[in-house]
């Protein structure tokens, strides 16, 4: 287990956030509360199968995401946000925000 | 010049700050206002010349921020937020406030 040391606030937040698809997981859980793997999966385009998986267990080590296995045939798994997870997604709202209102502007800036 | 679709708008302002150097590079111009490159670079802690030099040309591209050339002996470089830049860090403040607020927990966060 390595300890990092960062430089502020913000700094630790983006690297748990860490990429798109962690945002994106954690933003889809947001409203229905509790989702299953497909489920979660048609929530957020464009995700593959193993892409998902991988995030989802980073997002659970990092105390955001419940996952919940119910043992019955064929088992059931089930995904929700924690505490943390949900003042993490409430935190990330004006952030969205900014995005929505400015995506004219984002979507033609040029790239290499 | 390559348009790119978006998610949402969280999607879009993640793509946009991408990694932890240009939210940091936009944090601290944010209470300056004007920085110079030498200035800034102190700013941002572990940042190398090279790494913020690309950083700032391509949030400068994004619209994000302004570079401004005095003509004189040496040159002097300014940097400094657009509008645009403004509003989005004024959109992280929650996000840095929730990393400041959880920063124990996200330090203790075991990485592989």
């Amino acid at each position: 287990m390595k300890k990092t040391r960062y430089t502020c606030g913000l700094d630790a937040a983006i690297d748990v956030v860490g990429g798109k698809w962690k945002v994106l997981i954690l933003w889809a859980l947001y409203e229905p509360g509790t989702l299953r793997f497909g489920q979660l999966r048609r929530e957020v385009p464009g995700v593959s199968e193993r892409i998902l998986a991988v995030q989802l267990r980073d997002l659970e080590k990092a105390g955001l995401v419940r996952r919940e296995m119910y043992h019955q045939v064929p088992p059931k798994v089930e995904y929700s946000l924690t505490e943390l997870g949900k003042s993490l997604v409430a935190a990330l709202v004006p952030l969205g925000e900014w995005g929505d209102a400015h995506m004219t502007t984002i979507e033609a800036i040029p790239r290499d």
